[in-house]
């Protein structure tokens, strides 16, 4: 089991990496100062899969532990998800001094974290991810929130875990493409701030998509590390943290214009990761044997769904839509080198419109 | 005008105090910093008495300003007016750069500030109160959120303020138990820190009342140092902000107890105040003398509702469900003598039950 830390000041936060560690939750978090039952907020395959182990462990130490079940899947990701949180807390007698653990894949940690930064003004959660992604993205950084029919994350607050405790035995039972989904972050991850992880996952991919330990638990480690190196710097998301976005400005688009649908998160950033790279390379800002690389190991994961039908022009209303078109400017986040991330915000519109819709008509045949 | 300082870190923010404040507010912004218009968060009442000059300060800096208007009064504390100020936010095309202004009294200042809480994870926002009671209460401190079916303020932050501007002006259109209500949390402030702002309101009572400068800003300055220097040291209510809560056990009870319609929240923090002086008497760590003084100032702002036909039982069931109720135990806060409170947490149920009901049968004949 690894132990990192996540340097917030008085909010910094240790993170647990390992098989097995779901079986020591109850010891590691008592060792923390945890002295009640929390509240524990999960989803119904998550709690058949994973459930007994972490509820033997959290009831041998804090005795009876509520459990709150929520929708599993994004569309869940709303208000009345987290009103009936709300609901289950006061029923539960939650009061200033209760906490929470979020147990299982992305949706279940905003929606609980955004209940944890909202009930009584804020009580503490623990962050107990079950899928990959939620292991090396949402689980740490402290982003949390729910979606409106307005669009993804526009309710939020920023708001720390007490810890997160990340068990990469609980990865075995994930289908393919959700583990492929999280390996495109851990991509991301050694693209933006470590040539070295690029090549180990080019080296051990085998290992990596199999979730085998050690492999995975290195992995994950780096991928947390690089994450929370970027987030100490830039908690709130003022300028620094922008990088870990690298591939997220034409990602998000895709997912938009597909109706989040024909695309898991990591594949539309795995998809948005090659065209900055081939952008960059049109831009003469990247040497095209370096976005090639990218590119091949991206596609070396998993297949990626097609590209094929997505309209150029639902792409482009998405990208104008973006938090980060500020003034009618669009930011994006290119590799001068890979490991070395460039912050470009005079794009011309015109350019980058056309350039996406090449890049549409042609990335299926690449690859 | 007076300018003040609440200090919290990189959080810390200026409150300004006078007459005629807000025909100043655009070039005070502007001075703070401040370049794009913000979203004025009102009610119609306040909006028709006090708009015109507030926008046109803001306009004529920053240009047209939107303004979302929501229901007047403590039922509209809610997540339907809160997701209407969101609506509202999308519709003005609102992003993570936008602030906020919250114009009206305490229930303006809260819901809004929990919308800017929580609009995109976060955005700014400045207070200003036009009510006496928001100017030194509510308006200082960060406290944020909206009230459930469950109770009040059960969802809601803590976000700070960017600035907070109090107009003592605008105090002047406020109906006399309005005027009270901030005069009673004045009173608060003094019991627990300051005997000569006691002092100061027993001599200048009728300029207090009427809302003259000098004596108002005084008063209002005063009780923003107090309520900011405990803030400052206690952001998170984890202890010594909870002498703010001097007369709030028993006052929120009163107001339960009551439907929260027969006393303005003021009014019942003073019949707490009267209370809890009391029950401190009766046990002996008050001297009487110094409970009369304070009880004979409450007394002399306006008459207070009438405690009559209230149930102990209720009240007592609503203490029991008060967040300050620890296991059994309940918190609350006495005084040793006037500006030096202490927080008992030994209190004997038993003997406080009754003398709560001793002292609902008797406090109005006392008056």
């Amino acid at each position: 089991m690894r132990r990192l830390r996540v340097e917030l000041g008085d909010r910094s936060y240790p993170v647990f990496i390992g098989p097995g560690v779901l079986e020591k939750a109850g010891k590691i978090l008592a060792n923390l100062g945890f002295s009640t039952p929390p509240v524990v907020i999960t989803n119904p395959l998550v709690l058949r899969l994973h459930g007994q182990v972490l509820l033997a462990s959290l009831e041998h130490v804090f005795g009876p532990v509520p459990v709150v079940q929520v929708g599993d899947g994004e569309r869940f990701k709303n208000q009345t998800t987290l009103n009936g949180i709300y609901e289950a807390l006061f029923r539960a007698g939650a009061d200033r001094r209760s906490w929470l653990v979020a147990f299982g894949g992305g949706m279940v940690g905003d929606v609980s974290g955004f209940a944890a930064a909202t009930y009584m003004r804020g009580i503490p959660f623990v962050g107990m991810p079950t899928t990959l992604l939620a292991q090396v993205d949402s689980s740490v950084g402290g982003k949390v929130g729910i979606n409106t029919a307005r669009g993804k994350n526009l309710i939020g607050a920023f708001h720390q875990p007490s810890a997160v405790l990340s068990d990469t035995a609980a990865l075995r039972t994930l289908p393919a493409r959700e583990v492929a989904s999280g390996i495109y972050e851990i991509v991301k991850c050694g693209a933006i701030r470590s040539e070295p992880l690029l090549r180990y996952l080019e080296r051990n991919l085998a290992a990596v998509r199999a979730c085998e330990a050690p492999a995975i638990v290195h992995v994950i480690q780096e991928a947390v590390r690089i994450k929370a190196q970027v987030v100490a710097r830039d908690e709130r998301e003022a300028g620094a943290r922008m990088i870990l976005n690298y591939g997220h400005t034409i990602g998000h688009a895709l997912e938009a214009a597909t109706g989040y649908r024909r695309f898991k998160h990591g594949e539309a950033v795995a998809w948005g990761m090659i065209a900055a790279g081939l952008l960059a390379c049109a831009m003469g800002r990247m040497q095209v044997e370096e976005a090639e690389r990218l590119m091949r190991l991206i596609h070396r994961v998993e297949p990626l769904p097609p590209l094929r039908g997505i309209s150029p022009a639902r792409v482009w209303d998405a990208l104008q839509h973006d938090k980060k078109f500020r003034d009618g400017k669009l930011r994006m986040v290119f590799l001068r080198r890979l490991g070395q991330p460039e912050i470009i915000d005079d794009l011309n519109p015109l350019r980058l419109r056309r350039l996406v819709a090449d890049f549409l008509g042609t990335a299926d045949e690449r690859r």
